[in-house]
């Protein structure tokens, strides 16, 4: 058998340092590149291809859930985007503005958008009159501009990709059902697709959205210890309708101001994919949403009938619907080996001539290295199971390390001692009040990352300022 | 039977007002919707649904021929833009300019990309080292901004959806044959999936893309005698690879310059199925690039049994594949057959209390009108054989109006005749030099519109300088 233990040696350990092995794995998995905007990153085939496969998923759930894609312009008038107080008052520090346009100075300056809201609000205004003409379930995929300081690949970026779902409801409990149907569809895409178990809850009034009345996030836990927001949805109430004076004829034959919500998911969460799961020799990728799902290595491939019997392989996994590459490349077992680990394929087969004069194949987990010997003719009940097992495994390993750092905490002291040692979410007890947040703010630099919607208390009292608790909160040091 | 005679008034006719017609049918189609940004459009649910149709076709083709796809930054530094001169020149006049960034004037002002030769071109400066590397055949989906001062929806606007091939080949040879691959590709798209009969054949160097070397187009004819020019191709050479120096390692062992091509699509294919299928009634879309395909309308619907009936033969239909809409809602049949007319909808189903009675339905093709009476078990069978049909009676009549319109020229007075009055191509042998286009379009307002692959010469003199004829070259009016 091929000597698989080549570790590679051109990314950072994660123990030495997370973040440069962060931007490593992003580089060397070929997953991005820098551009010569700052802050715009490039994404290449195989970092878009994990994007493609996130993008299938959620479309088709999106659609079953009778929503349909629009495009609206990329561009927003100034005086549009200032009609919504707060909403301008969140996103003007990082806008990107055009001010000409065919050689002329524009009147009306255009912002690269940030968010759509105000562009569908105004779609709204034109195309809602009755309530006959409600739900509005509007979709929208594209990339948007938001002009940051510093960034990281996938993380936080001057420009990423995303999906914007931004609906009109003819009432409260319908937009509100909207704005957590949303959320439950974000958390299966972690369940099934990318094998994370997100955090689910609601914002506190200091974190939510700029203009939303109510926000809901799913929240992810990174292996240093900080949180990552891996989604949200909103719930607007008629505050945007008001602005943008969508009105709308009732069953009762008066006007009426819609519900809105809003909800997305951006290219984050290859960043959460790729620090859950990656290690030291690389990315590890969940199997539904590996471009590559099962790479055929060829041992000894100079022998006769070894790319053969590789080919075969391959063809027969083709066949039943997997994505599957055979490397007949002119490299080395070990250099392949190395290669395929670094982009954290799930699973590898390797072919040899011994295993094909003993018709066996050896099938090795990306997850775990486990390495399995099996009969050729089990190949794709093996398969089977082992790419399920492998998404079992790496949900488990993911959920039990967020169970691990989940810390009931009693005062400022062990609220800092966990977010500061032990790392992970501390739970407390929590008056309701911006002032606490704001102190453990200023104490630790962790944040309320959300209430989450499982409620089980275990104290009365706010450990900050000793008041009545009303809620559980999350809090941690967050992306 | 339902009287299905009910026409649409809503519309222009054709006759009367060609360009409002086409306005209209965008509109009351629900296909898009201007938005308050002067020149940029919404691609609505229904618009946007047949851009993913094509899509979908195409994406496929492209990674079936080994492209992959990735994502450029949506800004060019105006520095980067200024690299390549005859690039800039071309583009320069419609570009929108960014100046301000998180609130502070950007040194290095910023272009929405218009195309993005250049960053593809600086991607591959710093990813191709060696003939190990190449080809590199990267496509991106995306939209692009080209400041436009009149605009029509699809045809002609500030913004527009398209894909945007870039690719580099080791040879010339190579780059070429991907260039007129590409166009095939886009060709197949005409034939089997928008059922549009497309021209295709290279640029005069006075038409040419800004900075290619060849340029290569697929044209479509439309009703009103204008053709619209529906894709391009081209070969750049290694002009963009010197401007960016893009140099490799050859076989050989010395450095060299890749050769070079881009190729794309736009929304443009919308304008041009609305307009070579539409009618006085709407919109007619070939079955393959329906959002739906068929549409059940029950008649007297309030009788015992029709709605589940109609329901029944919708989910038998469902079953194999097709997009099918069932239309329960409370609106006579005759508003239905006349809403899903407008819409194009391939093949509309009605079944009534008779029908059911009789075990039939009754099927109506939305191209030409024709209804025919089927028995119930044979649904399936004659479906597949009608939405064969359909496709191929719009291909046909397409294809011969654009034979119809193909008229050989030997004067100045034919050509201007022809595009005058007859309407289409008039096909023209051509000395080669720019004067004379420049002579025909000054006195036409026609262009050549591509010299075609098909060069069955029928002289040998350029009838407008009355010098040797090289080329047999398609004149037309063009959007």
């Amino acid at each position: 058998m091929a000597n698989n233990n080549i570790k590679n040696e051109s990314i950072t350990r994660q123990e030495d340092d997370f973040a440069k092995w962060y931007t490593d794995v992003c580089l060397k998995a070929d997953l991005m590149d820098y551009s010569s905007v700052k802050g715009f990153i490039i994404y290449k085939p195989y970092g878009y291809a994990i994007w493609e496969q996130i993008q299938n998923f959620l479309d088709k759930r999106f659609k079953q859930t009778g929503h349909e894609n629009v495009y609206m312009p990329m561009v927003i008038p100034e005086s549009l985007f200032n009609k919504e107080k707060e909403h301008v008052e969140g996103f003007a520090p990082e806008t990107l503005i055009c001010t000409i346009g065919g050689k002329n100075d524009l009147e009306d300056r255009l912002i690269v958008r940030p968010t759509s809201e105000v562009l569908f609000s105004e779609l709204y205004s034109k195309i809602i009159k009755s309530y006959r003409d409600l739900p509005k379930l509007y979709n929208q995929w594209c990339s948007v501009v938001r002009w940051e300081k510093t960034t990281r690949p996938f993380l936080r970026g001057s420009e990423f990709l995303w999906q914007e779902g931004h609906t009109m409801h003819e009432t409260e409990i319908e937009a509100r059902t909207e704005a957590l149907q949303m959320l439950e569809i974000y958390d299966e895409c972690g369940r099934d697709l990318l094998a994370i178990p997100f955090s689910k809850g609601q914002k506190t009034e200091k974190e939510k959205f700029a203009g939303a009345e109510e926000t809901y996030s799913i929240e992810a836990l990174m292996p240093d210890g900080k949180a990552l927001q891996a989604g949200t949805t909103h719930y607007f109430g008629q505050g945007f309708a008001k602005a943008f004076n969508v009105q709308y004829q009732g069953r009762d034959g008066k006007l009426a101001y819609p519900h809105q919500t809003s909800w997305g998911v951006s290219t984050r969460l290859l960043g959460a994919v790729i620090m859950v799961h990656g290690d030291d020799n690389g990315l590890v990728l969940p199997p539904n949403v590996a471009p590559i799902q099962i790479v055929v290595v060829p041992v000894a491939q100079q022998k006769p009938g070894v790319i053969p019997a590789a080919r075969e392989l391959g063809e027969r996994l083709k066949k039943l619907g997997y994505r599957v590459k055979v490397d007949e490349s002119d490299r080395t077992p070990g250099f392949k080996f190395a290669e395929w680990e670094m982009k954290g394929v799930p699973l590898r087969i390797e072919i040899g001539p011994r295993d094909i004069e003993n018709g066996v194949a050896v099938l090795a987990k990306r997850n775990d290295g486990e390495k399995i010997i099996i009969k050729q003719d089990e190949l794709e009940e093996k398969v089977e199971v082992l790419l399920k097992t492998i998404h079992s495994e790496m949900y488990e390993k993911a959920h039990r390390y967020l169970l691990d750092h989940m810390s009931e905490v009693n005062s400022l002291e062990e609220l800092k001692d966990t977010v500061d040692n032990k790392g992970g979410y501390a739970k407390m007890m929590w008056c309701g009040e911006r002032a606490c947040e704001d102190k453990i703010k200023e104490a630790t630099t962790a944040t309320s990352r959300c209430m989450p919607f499982n409620q089980i208390g275990f104290g009365d009292t706010c450990p900050i300022c000793g008041k009545k608790a009303k809620k559980l909160v999350l809090f941690a040091k967050a992306y």
